[in-house]
């Protein structure tokens, strides 16, 4: 099988080491020269076999839209394109129903592994057509683990159901980070802890808390054991959002993984409008001392 | 009447004021000889009538077992120890089983107000026997607002009720406070709003949210309008701690008045553990660029 | 000064007697004949002195969509349009736009105060520009308290900001309630606590949680002690929800409007899905007994 | 080694298969004559080679509390208890000073990994003296997953560490299940995702959210796919609640751990007061209709 991957980045990169591993044939645009294969979006479209599969892998909003834009003026009806980005599932429809104008196919991939991605294989989760979903199989075959296709691979549902899945994966990382970041201050806030890397370590193996982030916890505690090289700002990047967004919509609870999104804002503010007031306060009613600004 | 006061600082020194006005005598002690009336608890003791009525009005823990146990060792049976400090409820049964042992009562009392109870007159929460607290009324009638008792006091219950009421009083300041604040932060954050002094300050008659705490913010804004003067630090006085623990205790979920809890412990951390490991985690499974520590 | 009214539900109905009471010329229309001045919309227009003011009182979305497309077609360049309603603050300024086509202007405006605004006056937050706000004055001014009116009314900021400000009142509302309610239930659970209605109406005077909510719980507790004819089902309108979302688009941590909102959003599940999987995953890990299904 | 073994439940008796698959020999004590080898500690203790060494493997609080005492009254100096349940860790010292009287010595260890330990070995933390843990670690090598001993056992600090740890470790627990429940309640509520167990089974290799509590819900719902047996009741077993006591002991935010034990509480409240006083609230200032009662 020959695809076509737009967007060679710290994700997309990757991915095509793994497909070409895997035995499929990739051609790649990236807008930097020195990672793309052909000099153009054109010339990859012109690369590929018909029926063609062209998977997007760019930055979810506007880049997202004027590559699908692009795609849309042209490939051919009964080709394909998938969304393997983090856009919004309320995006794929509108994307669909774009290159349905033109008999052009749809299928949205949520993509899970990081970096890490290219050695261990990336979990998926696809939106789309039976059909559509089928035609693509050698290609989800080639980016997954090993193993059985079920424990790395599914097919959650219609247009927009894999980007939706992908999204709830990501909000539930933001509440298991937070999880374990709390359990990490609390054992750092104790002084009868002396071995506190140690103790993530060995969590490891054999206990109820083991996971993978919990393995990269430990190799980051092996690389700077008290985390003094780094800030305690926290990035967000927009699928948090989206998932607390999707609870509010769908009035469904979801309060480890707002809260996990509170912190990274919380982290985000050299000062608060919202605790400063609060001291305003408790210094009108009792006459408590407030700290000057700095 | 005619009743001790021990401790003379922001709360009681104002509120032998009010008693005075209104016409209780007092005799008041405090370790600062520029406000006591008397030169020790001995002379405070000596210069009351039997039986004598002793409210403490001193910080909790340490310093109001002391006194407790000091008035336990000068006041004669069938003398009344008021302790109307913020001490932990758990902390009454202990202090009165202490004076029973001498036949000496005990009542417990909240005292809310503030700076502002000299003017305004004091909410009062008290918890003992029916008879202790009817012993009391007329310095309750002194101390809280004119206008119907009830609005102002009550009787909530056995020794420790009077403190568990103003603990829980404390836990919903906590949470009013920082719902409002949260609502500051939002009005700040959007530029369309152009006076947010001036929306905080027509809240004040006819709105839903109108409040006692309102009219404070009002007043802050008008003391500094940006707050730009105080740092975004919120000390915490124990009150919002034990409610926390009491809801934990009582399996009752208590989250508003937590996140309130959890903010001022935040801001007081000048790096947050917890964030520093979110962030490093990011950088481990997606490569996210981690902010170097300041 | 005469203007229209259109909606004359629980808000507007007292809204047109309050306005009458205040020397303004009112003419109603609402569906429901027993309560509507005239027959239409268009009898209502045609009834106005010229230019005229139009204020919509209706539900937001689909119905206050539906009434200003129609006074679109109705009024007359110069005309005005008040929505008074709970518009959410993005639609201000596409209703502006599209009455601004036909030079026909447009104010929002927050009102608050719900049933009780008729005796106690309205508090009012409107958005617009300086002049058409002004036109309204006498409006505000008799829907409004008595009293100063900067107490009351404020000019929060251009279209939008009016509903934007009563957005953030509303998302307050909702941390102040669940505050407050998180503070009855800790009372509730402890038995040393005999009065418990008692305790809040003491609040009312004198405390520093004193505020018009906590005079409307000694209310509902005066009707009903144990709230035992109620279900602890909680319907929410909209107001909380675009807070949390403001929030979230603005990268403001909102812990405790937000815990208000989940409060309500689990309150009306018969059962939630999320204690199952936990329920499952405790089994699952220690053998922990689950409950099963009712 | 030659060790006793107090209390054979979900725990102890896997335990003790599994430390006599390693090599240890094992002399066992329960209240239940079917499981236990000896038919009282007086017998355990005269079964085992001095120095003794006796694994206490008993529910925490008052069992955990008689076992130490017995064990207090019957074993000589310089033999060693160690206690493997769930003991909150303020306990440790306190039980270290009382068989330090006898100059028995004290070693306490949180055990993690449930019923699945005997197959997949336990995760360990130990807290106690360096000479304590080292004479035990044939006992921990055969208690834990082969591979590195610092993959799964850990000596976290003095005595106290290691519950503490295992405290912190549980807290954790909670924040993760929490996460991944707001996630599968998020997957349930939305009818696009038409595969809702292959989605958590295909997340079970290559994604960042893989774990081991992962595995376990895709058992879960494999063999309940819509949990349609259980009710959404949810026990908690104390470790929860204190990690929260900790963190408010300890100033640190720990917004998830927290919003996980609330969720459990409320889960087991047939009627919210709290979201009562809500409704009773709504409809007392805005005529909103309350539910009644059931």
């Amino acid at each position: 099988m020959h695809i076509g991957l737009i967007g060679l980045g710290k994700m997309g990169f990757n991915m095509r080491a793994r497909l070409r591993q895997g035995g499929i044939e990739v051609t790649g645009y990236d807008r930097n020269p020195e990672v793309t294969d052909v000099e153009s979006v054109e010339a990859l479209v012109a690369a590929l076999p018909s029926p063609r599969a062209v998977w997007v892998m760019v930055p979810s909003g506007q880049i997202t839209d004027s590559v699908i834009d692009q795609l849309g003026g042209l490939l051919d009806a009964g080709d394909l394109v998938i969304d393997g980005g983090n856009s919004r599932f309320t995006e794929d429809q509108k994307h669909a129903a774009q290159l349905a104008e033109k008999s052009i196919r749809f299928v949205d991939c949520g993509v899970s592994g990081g970096v890490w991605g290219l050695e261990n294989g990336y979990g998926l989760m696809a939106g789309g057509s039976k059909e559509d979903i089928e035609s693509l199989l050698p290609v989800f075959d080639a980016l997954r683990p090993e193993g059985e296709r079920s424990d790395s691979f599914v097919h959650v549902g219609e247009v927009g159901a894999g980007h939706y899945a992908k999204m709830v994966h990501n909000g539930i990382e933001y509440g298991l980070m937070q999880s374990y970041a709390e359990g990490y201050e609390l054992l750092a806030a104790k002084d009868i802890i002396t071995d506190l890397p140690g103790t993530f370590r060995a969590w490891q193996k054999g206990t109820v808390v083991r996971s993978w982030l919990l393995d990269l916890m430990v190799k980051a505690l092996e690389e700077d054991p008290g985390l003094a090289s780094i800030d305690d700002y926290v990035e967000d990047s927009g699928e948090g959002r989206w998932t607390v967004e999707e609870a509010i919509a769908n009035a469904v609870p979801a309060p480890a993984i707002t809260a996990a999104l509170f912190a990274r804002f919380a982290s985000r503010e050299d000062s608060s409008p919202a605790n400063k007031m609060v001291s305003a306060l408790r210094n009108q009613f009792g006459g408590h001392a407030m700290k000057p600004a700095k």
